[in-house]
């Protein structure tokens, strides 16, 4: 061999190092004694024993995994069901549900972005938004963020069939997007509005049905959800909601539907005994709400810089991003796990520690939490 | 509103049918009646108790999902488990769990298909490639199927660096790359060589160590697979095996793997499951070949158009694509599922009904599969 063809990599490397940048995998034990507020389990459910029992359950009944492409041999009668009821539950005539969320948006876009179309973006819109637009022939035009008059501009100056995409709670901040006027601005121009709910579902309106429901947008005809079964429901996935005949398209033109292997019986069944726990305890979705809005309260109050949650994300900001990676680091030294976001994740190029409200947990250890916080907090 | 934004989709939806094309989903039951030579379980490990006791027991252990990204909370030591031994059985240095073989084939070609380099790809390639390219900053080369030669005078053409990414078995014929000839050719130019081997872990190599393996490419420090858990292994999920410095670089630049959720507990439970399964029983992978060998052989001995499977698919041509249909319905009329390929799956054109060969078929099973396709073969 003359040359070794990944010798650039290492230059990669040296520069991310450098920076400060590098990222390492940290495997956690089964029965690890940290405080968890950077998980996306927002429910609590994913170690509930209705969920991990429906896991089980399914994987006995159906198989590890599920052989195929659900054009093929993937489809069961238990992916059905999810359908079904996730789509009853968040209002939307029908559901098809993906391996993933990741697979989930990408499948959107490309399948409902044709060449000759428009999309619409926000600029906080979480990589597999931005994949989907890149992968879409439709071009895609970047807007400000949360910014309808940004929106109803783009869409004013083009001619063919529009698409306006948006995050329903952005990832970073934990801010929800301004539905109703994204609405507006789509039906003035005839543009269809596509939401990822990932972190609205289980969280978001009445016992967490999602940011649509609570906006009154589920179910209409020109609006299409994409969720996660991976952040409130516990498990993994993701789904596509929407009108039945965009439902079908999808199934037709998508091709991380077409060409990955169904989604494993497992994670179908977690996620559907997660949603069947979701409502017969829709108290849930509240708690988590008021447990954000407590966590912020608390370390606003002692001078954090953080936007208010209107779901159950909280970023705290941080001078910098070495003190944002102290500061995460010095939380688990004591005990709490909290998330950390660092350029190049953040478009801003503001670091913050990142702090999710899970439902289930209790007042002592949102005392423990804050203290803990407060106590590792950067000086500067 | 004053115009129905999805309404185009209507006429995708009627061209679709005019033209035969239209597809359903059939969903399953779990107790179903029927021979399945459709699925991709080609070692029969998919309903094996071990695999789906993996699963369930992963399920209660680790709780129904990952809860997070992979660099945040999503990692167990189950993951890192699942990586080390995949890699020493496949002769890799190191290797990355993905929640999906698609996205693992998207990581590694948007994270070593960077700006300035060229991409050389197959045009029999899997779609998950085809995307990874569009979604890398790399130029892509699309080559003609199996051709070394038109690799090298890609690669010949190009100053930068340079990647050749090809399936090792194709999924529409079943046919091997020829990754001798594919390597040689990396080589004097300084490329690396990526090989999707989602046909050939489990039935190609020494026990099923993969087409890499077998060609003893496995290990080299220009060389990298992605595989996928979903098919030999029975689960769901992907890899990418490698030097550890790209699996490094992968872990800090492939956004399917930052901005996804870690792959299941009971997905990544499953697959280290059969795993073991396959080591404890090497002979499995040359089972799934002697099926393949022989349906090909009393298939194309009664007059059928096949290319001779090096794994475990086999691919019998059929005249048009109403005629896949038709054949494909009327062998699971007769209870034997079988795939059907047509455009626009297929890029030749040519539709097929395609048979997987598993290695738990019984002499039984292979006699009543071939007399069912043989009975209800198109006259034409
Ligand atoms: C806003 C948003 N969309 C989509 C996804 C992707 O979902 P998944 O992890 O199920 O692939 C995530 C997180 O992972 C997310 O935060
Ligand atoms: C050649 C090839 N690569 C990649 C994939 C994608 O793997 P997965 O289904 O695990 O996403 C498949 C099939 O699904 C495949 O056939």
């Amino acid at each position: 061999m003359s040359r070794a063809p990944f010798d650039w990599i290492d230059g990669e490397s040296e520069r991310r190092e450098r920076a400060g940048l590098v990222r390492t995998l940290r495997p956690r034990a089964a029965d690890q004694d940290l405080l968890d507020l950077a998980s996306n389990d927002y429910l609590g459910l994913t170690r509930h024993p209705a969920v991990t029992g429906g896991a089980a359950e399914a994987a006995h009944r159906w198989g590890a995994g599920a052989t195929g492409s659900r054009l093929v041999t993937g489809t069961t009668a238990l992916h059905t069901e999810l359908e079904r009821e996730l789509a009853a539950f968040c209002g939307f005539e029908a559901a098809l549900v993906f391996s993933s969320g990741y697979a989930a948006n990408l499948a959107a876009l490309t399948a409902l972005g044709p060449h000759g179309s428009l999309i619409v973006s926000d600029a906080g819109n979480h990589a597999s938004i931005v994949d989907g637009c890149r992968l879409a022939r439709a071009r895609t035009e970047v807007v400000p963020h949360a910014s309808p008059e940004a929106v109803r501009k783009a869409l004013e100056t083009h001619g063919g069939p529009g698409l306006v995409v948006s995050d329903s709670v952005f990832s970073v901040d934990g801010d929800a997007a301004p539905l109703t006027q994204l609405a507006a601005a789509c039906r003035e121009f005839g543009a269809a509005l596509v939401v990822d709910d990932a972190h609205g579902l289980g969280v978001l309106g009445e016992g967490g049905r999602g940011a649509l429901h609570a906006a009154g947008l589920a179910g209409a005809d020109d609006v299409v959800a994409t969720v996660t079964l991976s952040k409130s429901l516990g498990s993994q996935g993701g789904a596509v909601l929407g009108p039945a005949r965009v439902v079908r398209h999808l199934v037709n033109a998508a091709r991380t539907f077409i060409f990955d292997t169904g989604l494993a019986p497992a994670a179908v069944g977690g996620a559907l005994a997660a949603l069947r726990h979701l409502r017969a305890e829709p108290e849930l979705a509240a708690r988590a709400r008021s447990v954000a809005a407590e966590l912020h309260g608390r370390l606003t109050a002692a001078g954090h810089l953080a936007v208010r949650p209107d779901a159950a994300v909280v970023s705290v900001r941080a001078p910098s991003p070495e003190a944002a990676v102290a500061w995460a680091a010095d939380c688990r030294a004591a005990g709490l796990v909290v998330g950390c976001f660092r350029p190049p994740s953040v478009p801003d190029g503001i670091s913050r520690i990142r702090l999710t409200a899970r439902a289930d947990l209790t007042e002592r250890q949102i005392d423990s939490a804050v203290g803990t916080i407060l106590r590792t907090a950067p000086t500067a």
